[in-house]
C-alpha cells in the first residue's frame, strides 16, 4: 500500500495503441518493462498522459490488471472521474487488483478554498480505505489549490498520502509545505510533474522524487540518485544534458505524441498511436526530435 | 429513431435517488409515467440535469433500460464523455436497448471553428448509425458554437438530426438557422432548453419545440398547444403564469435541487435527494417556493 | 459621502452615444432626469452597462462631472481597472469632483480565497478614504467570493461600505451575510443586481435595494415601495408584471442593446447606439420588444 | 514605420519601479542603452511584461516618450485595452511620439473565428494607419487564432505587418503561415515569444526573430547571428547555454520578478521592483538563481 514515505521515481506509464486505436496489450508489458529497466520505484497509470479519459471502463480494467500483475513495484491508479460513483467503481477495483493507490485530481468547476477542501473530503470518504494522491495540477485543471488548503485536505483525510506536484510555478509551494510539515504537520511524500523541466530545484526544495512521464526515464532516476549522492554538480550536468528535449517534449497538446514517437523509437512500444482526438507528427517535428535526440546522446556520451 | 421531424416537447428527465444516495427505480418509473401524463411527446435521459456524470457506468445502463422499457415515445440518452471509447460503449449499449438517438455536447477544450466541426465529424463516426442531437448550451461547456459551424456539421454529419438549443442569448441563431435551411441547407428539428424561460420567442424564431425539466412540464406542452393552435395570446397568459417559478427554478447549481423538490411535493418522485456533491434547500428557498406555487396555482386557475 | 446606511434603488446609468459613436451629453443630462423621476435613491455610473471598458479617459472624467454636477443623489463610479494605478487616478478625479463612493469589481485572475482578499486590502488602500462597493457578479468577471471573504474584506477594510450583489444563485449569500452582521460583523448595504431578475427573494433575504439598470427602474422603486410597506402582495404583482421584459433584457450581451432601445423609446435618450463592438437589434427582436412592452402596460394598467 | 521586412531581435522591454512603486525613469534610460547595447534591432514597450496594465494612462505616455527620444531602432508600444477608445487615444499618442507601430492583443471574451476576425478588423480601422503588431499568446488571453484567421486578419487588415507569435504549442503554426505566403499570401513578419524558449525550432520553421525580454537579450542576438550565419551547430550551443536559466525565467507570474532581479543584477536597472500587485523573490529563488547564472557563465566561457 501507498504511503508518505515513498520516494524516487513513480513513471507516469504511456497507454499504447495499435495503430487502428485498439488498446496494445504487448506493448503495455514491454513499456512497463522499459520503465523499471530505467528506474521507476513505482508507477502510475491512468493518468492524463496515459489518455484515461479516452479508455472505456472496461479497457481501463484490463490496463490496470495487466500493469499490476507485472510489476514489482507500487502501481498508482488515476481515477479522477466527472462524478464520485465512476471514480469508487475504478478505485475499488483498482484495489482489488492489487494497486497500491489511485490518485486523484479536482474537477474543473471548483474555485472558492472550501469547494476545494469539501470536494477530497467527500472523495476520501468515497475512496475508503485506499490511499491517495492529491493532483495539483492547474495548468490542466483550472483549480488553483493554495499551500493551506493543500494542509486542511492532509488533515482532513489520513489516506492523502502523496501530492503530485505540478503547480506552475510551484517552487514556494514546497517550501510552504515543508515548513508546515516542519513545524508539525503531517508530512506527505511529494512527488513532482512536469515532464521534470524543474526537477532539481524541486529536490533542493524538498520533494521525494518525481512523478512524470518523459521519454527518457532514466533521467529523473539519475539525477535524483545523483542528488542524493550529494553530487549536485553531476546531476546538474546530468539534467542539462536531457533539458532540451524535456522542454521540447513539455509542448502541451504535442507532448504525448512526441513522448510516444520517443518510446516507440526506442523500442518501448511497438507504434507511437494516439488515440482520437490526437495527432501524428509532422515531418518538420521529427528532424527536430532526432537533431535533438543526436545532442543528447553526445552530450551524455562526455558526461560518461 | 429520432429524426428531423421530431417536434414538441422532450422533458429532460431526473434521475431520483433515495436519501442514501441510491438508484430509485420505482421513482424512476413513476416519473416517467409522471412526465407522459404532463404531455411529453419524449424524454432526454442521462442529460446535465439528470445528474449523469454522477451516475456509473453500470447505474447509467440501468436506467437506460428502465426507461427504454416504459416509455412509448422517443427516448434521447446523453453520451457526452471526455472520451469516445466511453461514448461509444455507453451509445451502441442505449441504442440496442431502444433508444431513439443519442446526445452529445461538445468537451470544454475546443475553441475554433475547426476544431468544433472536427469533435463532431469524429463523434459522428464514433456513434455509426446512431441518429444525434446536437446539445449547444455554452454556459456549461464554455464552447461556442457559431451558427456556420453547426450548419458545417448538419452538412457533414447525416446523423445529426436536432439541436439541443440553449445558447444565451440564443434567438437570432434560431433564426439564422431557419434562414439556412429556407435557402436549402438540411432541416433539422430545434427544441430549445434554458428551462423554458424565452420558450415563446423561441417558437416565434422557428423552434419545433422543447427539451427541458422544468418542474411543471405541462408548461411546455400547453404553451406550445396554444401556439400552435394560433392562440399566441393564450401561450402568452400561460407562459407568464409560470413565469415566476421558470425564473426561480433557473438558477444554476441550485436549481435541480429546486425541481426535485418541485417534482417530490408533486408526488412524481419520492425523494427530492440530489447525489453528491449537491446540495438541500434551505429554509428560506422552500418558503420562497411555496409562495411562488400557490400564486401560480391562482393565477393558473384564473385564466381557466 | 456613500455609507453602509445607503438604500433604495442606485440606477446602473447607461452612456448614451450619438448614431457616429461620440459620447451624447445632452443624453446623458436627459437620462439622468429620467432615473430620478423613476425613483432613483442613487446613481452608479461607469459601470460595466455603462460601457466603461469603451471610453477613453478622458470620456469617463466627462461623464463623472457631467453627471455629479446635475445628480442631487448619491453617485457611485465603477473604477475597476486591470491596475490599480489607473483605479486610483480615476477615483481621486471622481471624489474630487463629487462622486459619493466608487465601486471596484476583482480581476478575473483571482482564484483563491488569500488572493481575493489580498487585492481588496491593496484596492482599499489605493483609494484611501473613498468609501467603496464591493461588486460580486461571477457570471462576468469569473471570480468566485465565497461569504466568508466577503466578511473578510468588510473586516480588513473600514471603507468597504456596499456590496453589488450579483452572485447567480445569489440568495443564500445574502442570508450568510445578514447572518453574520447579526452576529456581530459589520453591517454593510447589499444592493441587488441582474437586472432585478430577483429583486423580491432578495428582499425578503435582507437586502437594502437595487443597483441594477433594467428600462423601467420605476419596477425597483415601486416594488421595494410596496414591500417595505408591507404590501408583498402588491410587491409581487407589480414584479411579476414587469418580469417577461426583465427576463428579456437579462439577456447577456444583448441585453444592453435592449435597454439602450427602450430607454430611446421612452424618451431617455437620443439614440439607443450601443458603442463598437456592440450590435444593434434585429427587427426580430424589436417586434419581441414591442410585444413585450404592450402586455405589460396592459397589466400595469389592470394593476392600477 | 514598422513594415512586414522587420528582422531581429525586438526586445520586450522591463517598466522599472524605484521601491516606492514610483516610474523610475533614468532606470528606464539605462534599460534601454543595456538593450541596444545587448544587439536589440527594435524594442517593444508597453506589453504585458512591461506591466502596461498597471500604468496610469499618464506614465504610459511618459514611458513611450522617454523611449523613442532615446532609442534609434524602432519601437513598438503595446496599446491592448478593454476598449477601442483607450487603444486609439493610447496609438494615436504613441505614433505622434515616433512610435513605429503599436501591437494589439485580442481580449478574452472572443472565441469564435468570426469574432476574431471582427475584432481585427475593428481595431485595424480604429488603429487608422499606424503598422501593428498582432499578439497571439493564447495562454495569456485565452484566445485561440487558428492560421486561417490569422491569414484573414492579414488580409482584411494591410497594417497588419507582424505577429507576435507565442501559442504554445506553436510551431507548427509557423510552418502552417510560412506555407501559406509562400503560395501567394502576404508575408507578414514573424517574430517569436515564450521568453526564447523554442528559438532555435522557430527559426528552422520560418520565424525573422525574437521579441521576447529574456534578461539576457545577448542570448537571441547571438543564437540568430550564428543561425543566419549558417552555424546552426554554434546556435545550438549558445542556446542550450543559456537554456537552464531560460526555463527558470519562464515561470508565469514569478517570470517578471526573476527578470527584473537579473536585470538589476546584471546593472541594467536600478530596483528589481515590480509593481503592485507582484511579489520579491524568496531566499530560495535567489540562491537558485545564482547558481544558474553561475553555470551559465562557466558555460559561455567553455564556448568561447
Amino acid at each position: 500500500m501507498l504511503d508518505e514515505t515513498a520516494r524516487g521515481v513513480f513513471t507516469i506509464a504511456v497507454t499504447p495503441f495499435r495503430p487502428d486505436g485498439a488498446l496494445d496489450e504487448e506493448s503495455l508489458d514491454r513499456v512497463v518493462e522499459f520503465y523499471l529497466e530505467k528506474g521507476a520505484t513505482g508507477l502510475t497509470i491512468l493518468g492524463m498522459m496515459g489518455e484515461a479519459g479516452k479508455l472505456s471502463a472496461e479497457e481501463s480494467l484490463t490496463v490496470v490488471k495487466r500493469v499490476t500483475a507485472r510489476a514489482p513495484v507500487p502501481v498508482v491508479v488515476g481515477v479522477s472521474s466527472p462524478g464520485f460513483a465512476a471514480m469508487q467503481t475504478l478505485s475499488r477495483a483498482a484495489m482489488d487488483l492489487g494497486a497500491a493507490g489511485v490518485m486523484v485530481a479536482p474537477p474543473g468547476s471548483l474555485r472558492t478554498d472550501d469547494q476545494i477542501a469539501a470536494y477530497f473530503r467527500t472523495a476520501a470518504e468515497m475512496l475508503g480505505e485506499a490511499p491517495f494522491v492529491l493532483q495539483d495540477f492547474p495548468l490542466a485543471t483550472g483549480v488553483q489549490i493554495p499551500p493551506k488548503v493543500i494542509l486542511q485536505i492532509v488533515e482532513d483525510c489520513p489516506t492523502c498520502v502523496m501530492l503530485k506536484h505540478e503547480d506552475w510555478p510551484g517552487l514556494e509551494k514546497i517550501s510552504a509545505l515543508r515548513a508546515a510539515s516542519n513545524a508539525g504537520a503531517r508530512r506527505i511524500s511529494i512527488l513532482c510533474g512536469n515532464g521534470g523541466l524543474y526537477l532539481l530545484e524541486e529536490m533542493l526544495r524538498g520533494a521525494d522524487g518525481a512523478m512524470t512521464g518523459f521519454a527518457y526515464p532514466e533521467m529523473m532516476a539519475h539525477v535524483i540518485a545523483a542528488f542524493e549522492a550529494g553530487d549536485e554538480a553531476r546531476a546538474r550536468d546530468l539534467f542539462d544534458a536531457y533539458l532540451p528535449l524535456v522542454r521540447y517534449e513539455g509542448q502541451p497538446g504535442l507532448g504525448l505524441a512526441i513522448r510516444k514517437h520517443t518510446l516507440a523509437r526506442r523500442g518501448a512500444i511497438a507504434h507511437p498511436t494516439v488515440r482520437k482526438p490526437g495527432g501524428s507528427l509532422s515531418a518538420a517535428t521529427i528532424a527536430e526530435l532526432e537533431a535533438l535526440v543526436a545532442r543528447q546522446e553526445a552530450r551524455l556520451a562526455q558526461l560518461g
